[in-house]
């Protein structure tokens, strides 16, 4: 791939670059802000860790749209921040704004690009860039299930002191209190977690990664998670670059699987050099699929209160 | 972990140096070899790729078993080798005498190492040793589960499509044609392989599984294979250097687990830094168990024809 | 290496730790910082980027100073970061007071470990510890050149369009305005710079060097410099951890050395498991030299002004 | 690149496919020889690694040299190799045949694709290519100084005691004993070797270096050097496929270069996305360019020599 374009360049979007360009996933990453000096600052930091890392990817950051040009891909970090306290949907609104006006940008300077979706509220504003652009949707998508996934393997290692290495998780539904952790397929080196935790500890694990974001963001006070947030985009975009074709749990368009239409939100899904290539559908037991129902009614809710605004 | 030795500087053995050496797994790598100047030539080679690959460990080679003294780790490589139609049981007799000699070699230079057996037919040649030395289960234990698991995941990436990096296999029992490939406990980012394959497409990757060896040799004609062998061996490795706690199926004398004692063939353990630190029992259908008893009475002939070997 | 404790979960701070633990530098991180739950938050993030790293090092946080206990080596990253305008001895006298709070900690809790100062103004306050610690040079040092020789590189890099890979550079002096990068000893593949750029190309971008920390904090406005600092900070340690004997650029003691004593500042030192093992005495022309010693003025009338803080 | 070729499946063109295949440098690496079943085994061999380097380039191989349609960059390896006592030379007339029907191949499968030579006596026979297809000289070149400098660095690194990543050497001339260490661009950190070594060691070590290959022919006996070799094959792979412009030394066309020309031999150059992008040309100091004048001469008999060949 050659260039990859992140739109918002605070700690999520710094920390994706720095990946991106550690890792050489692409040869050139672009940051742009509307922040003054920000990105090209930020992107001069990164180009420094080139001696260490040995890189030779080109990072560099704009305020001017036309820096989208000519990109791959683009990924949207912009948007406001929950601040302690707030949920993913308190700041639908403010970033509903912000990403129609970045969509408007993709549309001008990068109409041919795929556009991985990270702003919150991830699902609803998946759909809005769906919406907005008419594009297939094997070119939007977003990152969320990825990001939980992970939360709940860390929790599954720490609880169980087995290497993170072994630990396998599946998270689905819409990126939020309703998230959908599906512990039958989750496993240690294969073998179903069920194995090695009581259900009890299963359910505290599930309940635990359901409100991961927020905990991480009542401990950091000033700032949401962003390591991990940042390392979850980056794995998305090595499927992408290398056409792995690996089973990820991503925010997709729906029309009809699991039930729903009309509606983004996260499912199994196989990402490669196309993006999101395929929904995998995959047979949910009573108590999951109810699950996913009720996370697709909070989706639903969400996308509704943006029809009004325009 | 400070120093490692590799006894027999043949293909695998030298791929492991390689490995070892490039990953940093240790400090110094020394290869123990038989042949005069051969350990020295290969290591010369293997240092000379430092600058590639940045490592700064120390390789060198010796035809003194002295140069064992110090490990912390002895990985046995050493042995006569399959040609084209033999079985692994067949090179038994000879390797017998030779793996004596090499423990007797480890007893008198290296008393407190760990011992990984690589040498064929490995699971009564790990027996041997641990019978030999009379030391403790979790210090002397086998590769083979780590290959043959590798094999199995790279056929089903083949068969499927999907990226190797979301498929987990499981095989357990003898490293021969009796191995017990367990699908159950295969899956695709946690999903079991049942989902996106039909049941003779299983069975057939479970066979050439088990054939997995002989494929290669057959094709390669003067070798064996040691790319992934070499490559399993430098993953167990590193589940130990770094106290991983990986669950991996090895070689393990077994002291009733899954019905059987008085024997080392493959089950899944907990590998970290004091080597085998368990044995996880799983719970086996009647057909894994089945298998699973069918071959260690294979393994079981086997130790029951080296005893008359002094 | 066991355990190494960051004092300071700062923007320096979080992507040492992220650093270290990807690379797995040491089998436990540990953040300690007087904010409440600020390390904790920070060590969970990076946790939960394990299951994308394959790390299995433990990250953890605390506000309490026996978290250093049984640190191997403390990287102090603690005190006031410079303001857009600033220098970095304007700092000097709040971070001195931090410091040495820090150092009481260290002598408590840590009393055999080796101490990497990373806070600003970087020499004086390496000098200070060393003082207040009494401990040997090799146990006491400093992050300052390996930074500014990677920023150096980096500008290379883009003037001449090589790889960074090819490019080495060597920066000596005070980390502040008047640090002494040394082009003679700055190569592409071995080449001179000389070769590669016009001796007014090369002023130019010895001079950006020296100011390099200054344009990134106009840039980036509310934030100085991370991401290259962090990976510089990682770079010595992972020298130290493998043993590397690294030539790199370190604050050190010195004791006669290039003409100057009592006093801490850049020099050229083999840094490995024992910290700084030995200090280069490079022969210096006149130019050079003269830089040099004006350097170690600007330092040492620091020094002077902290003499009277108790 | 999409796709690489090695022709010669033996332990270079092996250890090469391993790495290219292990760093993803291609979506596809195929092998070609006209050993019956080899290249599959070896393929299926490499394949198998790729659940432990998490790899999803395709390795295949075949005796149809079809296998080489749609090759972006193909690399030479095959020929006879030497046996102890044997010099580069006296493989040339019979590998003079093997490489000429490889040419033909090429042109027939593979028209627009770069070609780098390996095989031995290795300047003659890239000028040998060179001349059989006619092609620009930026698609045509060979690997010698790229190994033959990490030999050096490595025999630095043992005299010194410093890390093998802080070494850099500079190997010019024709791959074999007039081959010309230029040790004034060797350096340890931007540091002239003179810094570290007397002159009388620094001789001992470019001698050494000159018979580095025959070294270790001598030590392993049955075999010449692969591991480094196919690391020196990968590395100017590396600097092709991500572009990096990086100064290594190559077997190039000279046009008038270093005061030759109709001949290939090692020189400095810029290695990127197009080949050798450009030559360097150093000034050399009286030895130097004696010398490498001298090694000329070795390189232009050898290429005599072969003008009857048809």
């Amino acid at each position: 791939m050659k260039k990859i374009t992140i739109v918002g360049a605070g700690r999520v979007g710094e920390t994706t670059a720095q990946i991106l360009a550690e890792e050489e996933l692409c040869r050139e990453v672009a940051l742009f802000d509307v922040r003054e000096d920000v990105p090209e600052g930020i992107a001069l930091d990164i180009v420094q860790t080139a001696p260490f890392f040995e890189f030779d990817c080109a990072v560099h950051g704009s305020n001017d749209p036309r820096i989208l040009k000519d990109s791959d891909l683009v990924i949207v970090t912009a948007g406001f921040p929950r601040k302690p306290g707030m949920s993913r949907a308190d700041v639908l609104e403010s970033n509903v704004r912000v990403i129609d006006e970045v969509t408007d940008h993709i549309l001008a300077y990068a109409p041919e690009t795929m556009v991985l979706m990270v702003s919150n509220p991830v699902d609803t504003l998946t759909y809005r860039v769906a919406q907005r652009t008419g594009w297939s949707r094997n070119r939007v998508f977003g990152q969320a299930g990825v990001l939980d996934a992970s939360r709940m393997a860390s929790f599954i290692a720490q609880e169980t002191g087995f290497s993170a290495r072994d630990i396998t998780t599946m998270v689905l539904g819409g990126h939020g209190d309703t998230m959908v952790p599906v512990p039958r397929f989750c496993t240690i080196n294969g073998v179903p977690l069920s194995y090695f935790l009581p259900e009890d500890r299963v359910e505290a694990i599930m309940e635990r990664t359901r409100k991961g974001g927020a905990e991480i963001l009542a401990l950091r006070k000033n700032s949401s998670a962003y390591d991990a947030p940042g390392a979850a985009v980056a794995a998305m975009v090595d499927a992408i670059v290398n056409n792995r074709r690996r089973l990820l749990p991503c925010v997709a368009l729906l029309e009809g699987e699991y039930g729903e239409a009309d509606i983004a939100m996260g499912v199994p899904c196989v990402l490669g050099e196309k993006g999101v290539e395929s929904i995998l559908e995959l047979e949910l037991n009573e108590r999951e699929q109810a699950d996913f129902t009720q996370s697709a009614s909070a989706v639903r809710s969400e996308i509704e209160r943006l029809r009004d605004i325009r």
